[in-house]
């Protein structure tokens, strides 16, 4: 017998296999993806919700639990799909809820069932990765606690969740077709109208030019956190922005940094938070300040020139009226263009010294991706090393695995650009790009180096900061520069001690960040900027790995493009 | 030989296939529907479009010739159906277009290539069939002439078509959403801002509450009709609107109604011509006026209070500058209540003397169907005899063909109602109604009579005009009425001796109509209110006929609900 060999080894596996039976929960959900007039900032516009409410309901959970949403479309005309984001998926790619990568699209009618592992707790989302369905309110925020028994490195007597969004005014249909127009036709999108703290802002009525605007409905009274002075809090943020890189800050209270998109840093102090679009943290706070009044908790536009107020919600001090408004100004946030403030925030974090997982020492693979701005048939498009990204319309999963080869271009992307001539700091000489839908092969289990190189964009003197989210992975982050990436030079201050792992990481205005991770989660993932805009202008990239080693699809991600029936 | 016995019908046979081959043409047309900003009205807003236009391309051809259309959806994230109306799709039910019926819908990315028969001239229209998709835009006209060397009933010189719609300000999403709230919270959709000819309306913009209103903009000048004085010409009206009964007028110009629905009637002349949504006319008139000067195009809102100014384009006379408005005021049409003059120009309608066909004299089944308005659940619905219509997300077609009965109410929904005693004068007694998407089973070859019998809305003293149009079929209408249907006398009054064949008829307000059709083309067939949100709100009704009869469905209808991949 192969297992007599192997008595005790069997005996660990069978019970630890028995306590993880005994412990993970399955929690179920029922959503229904619905069309709802929301007022989330005062202002009367039709939103995606999730049982009528935007953000949909956070699912809490511990680790190792497992999650089932049965996610019904009830839309008209319209298909959705939701991604889970932070989740790796592993072992079940077909859930990553990527339109286009990793399954087809719910149909109106249609009722898709995730189910997935929470390998590891932290603070995550979900959102729609499906059009620009993120931003029509198709999003929320994902808990997960640590096991029972298991000591985080940091206590506190209650915790609050916090989503920061900005929101718009014009539809996404039309801020979609918008982006498609050639030239600059399309000048509605600009700036949000508003930031939202949990799904409530406050937009100035008297500046309404349509709708039905309401200063005192109820979905836009400001947030409330409700404190216990000499109470410590643990505050889990996340941002969905749709274009914004944002601040955070609760006025007269520092917040000490625990977490980052699921891992523990070690702590550090801020007066505010910079969060870009993706990205979640912990922090930590205690109500140690005067008690009888209230402070505000304000969110900020950073890195683009503000056209969007301070968003605004209340820290109230329990025994202080709820509605009473601090009559002090908001906090408004560091100055925006202060890159420098900002970078340095992002040297700051570090990995917990207890929960540290050094990065492999050496990459097999280094991919050099170069973010430009260019101009595809007179439409305004972004690009990776010249080629701007277009989704197929049959999943990569499911092309990959059954041998579509034709669905997809074949020809592999390029891995660099011309790093040693091209200038950063002006304007593209050229910039005509290809469009391509070609993905990346990654050798499974190879360990790959990316770096993110920013540039100026097609406006002279501009550059903006563009968060990278990569899906099925953690990547750790070696570095971040300023200015071009120096190929000679800059792996050898890497920072290969201590570096976090995140999911989502920030490329600063011309500046570069360098990023490893293990090929080792078999299907296909998209890396992209988490600006909705800016991929759905281009700005991505998929890698596949390990394809191979995935047993049948199956078929509910099916029946689009060449996975229909009959195909 | 089987052959042998019969030469002469053989060869005569083989002949007519010959000439068949020889003279119909296939027309090949390329569709990319996509969304773009339009101002119709003057006022900018995201429409539907059909290769960057709404009313889509107008598709010319001649009968019997073969149209193939390849719509290719490049929308993000909404799909689409297109319906050809008024063609019957003989040994094409899966062609039709009627998503839900007889096919699933097409999805961005992909293309659906219709491909059909024009079975018979006239003048025909093309629609989205999906949620209130043709509302917003995506709709055009099918002018099919007749085969060369036939002779048509009249004559002119050239022909024109005109295709009436009304004209929304808020987006199809809004309105559909709008109509799934519960109760009155929903005030928006109201009437009309702009009634539209050939696309073409003029909204006030100094009344535009919102979005960019532009009165010079190229896409908003007035329809122009051109003519040389004392020339004859032809024109082909159809009405496409959401929600308006229509009153069409060329000031100072008598029209000869000549054409309706695709068959010629016995002509009769009018000063003005009251079409309703889903129906076609043609008409003769002369530019026989004062040469010198330029005359109004005018369509106008009836039977429904006008909250939506007078549409208008120019009739315009060659030799005067084309920019020269008329100085009088644009027709308003008859008095928007006047029922009966509405009533008599139904009745002035009968089959052309020499194209007469007239219907069986009986009928093997009588379907009584009162359209009532009523509120379920909270939410303003319509129902036929207390069902409400609810479509299912697999089509029937596909379910009965591949027996898939669980995907909708197996029940048969009922052939009457309480004809003897229900008070059609006063406001629903019980307004309480079932929702089903329960359907008709017709016996093939048999010959059905349904009268549809109007009744007061849930607003006292309020009944509107319904048409409703049968797919696939022509019907004869046998007779209007106004008051409830007696149904020992007015089957008396029928006309059985040249009632004309349409597949769009009006039931006038607090009135009925009887209509007769044969139902002899194997498929499944929507019969409902053309209103768009009357349909969408559960005003029609599904007829099965000889689905038995049809060979194996085309694949490429299937992919939704039951008949994706795997199921």
């Amino acid at each position: 017998m192969v297992f007599a060999r192997r008595p005790l080894l069997l005996f660990v596996f069978v019970s630890s296999l028995f306590v993880a039976c005994v412990q993970a929960k399955v929690h179920h959900h029922k959503w229904e993806i619905s069309y709802q007039f929301k007022s989330p900032d005062c202002l009367k516009k039709l939103a995606v919700t999730i049982n009528g409410q935007t953000p949909g309901p956070t699912i809490y959970a511990s680790e190792g639990d497992t999650v089932v949403v049965e996610v019904k479309n009830v839309l008209l005309t319209e298909n959705a799909a939701i991604h889970w984001h932070g989740i790796r998926q592993i072992g079940t790619p077909w859930m990553d809820g990527t339109e286009g990568v990793t399954q087809c699209p719910i149909l109106p009618g249609d009722t898709f069932t995730y189910r997935f592992v929470l390998d590891r707790a932290g603070t995550y989302m979900y959102h729609a990765h499906y059009g620009m369905q993120r931003s029509a309110g198709l999003n929320g925020m994902i808990v997960v606690r640590v096991p029972e028994g298991f000591k985080e490195p940091f206590t506190y007597d209650r915790e609050h969740s916090i989503l920061l969004n900005d929101w718009w005014h014009r539809s996404t249909y039309e801020q979609s077709a918008g982006l498609a127009l050639p030239g600059k036709q399309f000048t509605w999108v600009g700036e949000p109208q508003s930031l939202l703290i949990n799904g409530r802002g406050r937009f100035n009525c008297s500046l309404a030019v349509s709708g039905t605007c309401n200063s005192t409905h109820p979905e836009c009274t400001p947030y409330m956190l409700t404190v216990v002075p000499g109470k410590t809090y643990r505050l889990r943020i996340a941002s969905l922005t749709s274009l914004s890189a944002l601040n955070f800050e609760i006025e007269g209270h520092s917040l000490t940094v625990v977490e980052a998109d699921g891992h523990y840093v070690d702590p550090f102090v801020v007066k505010n938070l910079n969060l870009y679009s993706g990205e979640t943290y912990s922090v930590i706070f205690k109500a140690d300040q005067d008690p009888t009044r209230n402070y505000w908790v304000a969110s900020n536009v950073v890195a683009r020139k503000p056209g969007t107020p301070t968003g605004t919600g209340i820290l109230h001090y329990y025994r202080v009226p709820r509605g009473r408004l601090p009559t002090t100004a908001p906090p408004t946030g560091p100055l925006w263009n202060d890159t420098m403030y900002r970078f340095n925030q992002s040297l700051a974090i570090h990995a917990h010294p207890s929960f540290n997982e050094p990065p492999p020492s050496k990459s097999d693979r280094m991919i050099n991706l170069l973010n430009t701005q260019n101009r595809v048939n007179g439409l305004m498009r972004w690009s990776i090393n010249n080629v701007s990204f277009d989704l197929p319309h049959t999943p990569y999963l499911i092309a990959l695995k059954n041998n579509l080869h034709h669905v997809f271009e074949q020809r592999l992307p390029p891995d660099t650009y011309d790093v040693n001539t091209y200038d950063i700091n002006t304007v593209p000489i050229n910039p005509n790009a290809t469009r391509s839908n070609s993905i990346y092969n990654l050798e499974f289990g190879s360990v790959v180096d990316v770096i993110l190189q920013n540039a100026n964009t097609l406006t002279p003197n501009n550059s903006e900061p563009h968060p990278w989210h990569l899906h099925g992975h953690d990547f750790w982050v070696l570095g971040y520069g300023l200015g071009k990436f120096n190929p000679e030079l800059d792996p050898k201050k890497y920072n290969l001690k201590d570096p976090i792992l995140k999911n989502t990481v920030v490329v600063h205005p011309l500046g570069w960040t360098a990023l490893r991770f293990k090929a080792d989660n078999p299907g296909v993932w998209a890396f992209h900027c988490h600006i909705e805009s800016h991929f759905s202008m281009g700005m991505g990239i998929v890698f596949q790995e390990g394809v191979d080693k995935l047993g049948r699809l199956p078929e509910f991600i099916m029946g689009c493009g060449e996975s229909k029936l009959g195909n």
